[in-house]
């Protein structure tokens, strides 16, 4: 998939602001057939820029040594025209499923084994610098999730039937960043792919490996995912609040 | 706690439009600490009447034969002046937790041991008459919540420590209203109340008593609790999107 042998040369490793240091996915190769609309959701307009630039802005500020965003198929040139400049920054055709993509974004990223990925949703436009860096820096043993914790209610059911009331202490409501070690995300796509299981998340695939210590950091500020139209008016609020300082 | 002995006489028994047959319990007693402000949240204007009216309103709407509100002390004189006009509906003070307030209004319901209870959040204003329908015809056998299917990635956590994803399909996020027979919400707060437990919702103390069916209803409308501020505006709007017809 690395369709430019120049790109990890090419990468700036521009000293993070935060002294961090580690790449990242951007999975966005849904067709959003939840949201609607000709074009894919991650290019609908959010103050004024593609949904899909603020994640991978937010990214790139943080000093990530390389973005690479998966996209659905006969969106690249699009992407090229509308968030490409940074030459960290590359595109690569997504596949079927979530995970189809982050493996193949995975594929055409320069980072060594060692270092860290951090999986990122391109529509999730709000996440925090701080937010960011608490995740990063919480996966220096391996993996890390960056997520909120549960404040509904939540039963166990079965058949329609309610069994039991889950204890919300012990729960955690997963978001993204997710970041791993490149060695362990990789093992992890593969052992997936090997027995056809198909996860909700990243984290989810590394939990089967066992035995990997996998860090939940509870977010300070909300950074909701766009899935629905209403949901981009929500969004707007919340960077209109940031930019008021709220 | 039926400071009037007139009401369950004053009750003008309306026939439900759906031919339902149920009494209705409101807890709006908390102070709003997450809210903020000087008045308590629930007297807050949504689309220009308190935000507990709409809740209220809807119960009233689909034919409950009792609504007993309780509130914080020091609201009843405002609630009587901002919400009374129907004589099926009262108020009462509630008590420091929500189940100690549900226990205070069901001593002043009318409702007979085998009557059904509707308990409804007063600060969700956006209650569909079909979910409420749907709810109150489930509880027939005893006891139904309604609710939604859990979309998020949900973790088991310990000690800062991701152990494993649940399975979204066998989990359900539980909202109000919750609906039981007088009998069971009456043993089940009792049995709360001997044992010291505090639960986060009804259904937590009718399950402790066990072997009751408790039927899980997906709602077919959103309908949030307001909790902060913001969540006015999102109300705000799905009350709009309902009579545009959406």
């Amino acid at each position: 998939m690395v369709e430019d042998p120049n790109f990890p040369q090419r990468a700036r490793p521009a000293a993070s602001p935060a002294g961090l240091s580690f790449h990242a996915l951007v999975p966005a190769a849904g067709r959003g057939t939840r949201y609607g609309g000709a074009r894919p959701k991650q290019f609908r307009s959010l103050a004024g820029r593609p949904l899909l630039a603020h994640a991978v802005e937010r990214l790139l500020a943080a000093g990530a040594a390389s973005v690479v965003v998966a996209l659905p198929e006969g969106e690249l040139e699009a992407a090229e025209r509308e968030l490409a400049g940074d030459p960290r920054l590359r595109f690569v055709v997504g596949g079927p499923t979530r995970q189809a993509s982050v493996g193949r974004a995975l594929a055409a990223s320069p980072a060594a084994a060692a270092d860290l990925i951090a999986v990122h949703d391109g529509a999730r436009p709000a996440l925090a610098a701080p937010d960011l860096e608490a995740v990063v820096r919480a996966a220096s043993a391996g993996a890390a999730v960056l997520g909120r914790p549960v404040t509904d209610t939540i039963k166990r059911v079965e058949g329609g039937r309610i069994l039991a009331t889950l204890d919300r202490a012990a729960l955690f409501r997963a978001e993204t960043p997710q970041v791993f070690r490149r060695d362990l995300l990789e093992q992890a796509l593969l052992a997936a792919e090997r027995d056809g299981f198909v996860g909700t998340d990243e984290a989810a695939l590394v939990e089967r490996l066992g035995g990997i210590e996998i860090r939940a950091v509870v977010a300070s500020k909300p950074n909701p995912k766009v899935t629905l139209p209403e949901d981009l008016a929500e969004a707007a609020r919340l960077l209109g609040a940031e930019e008021a300082g709220g």
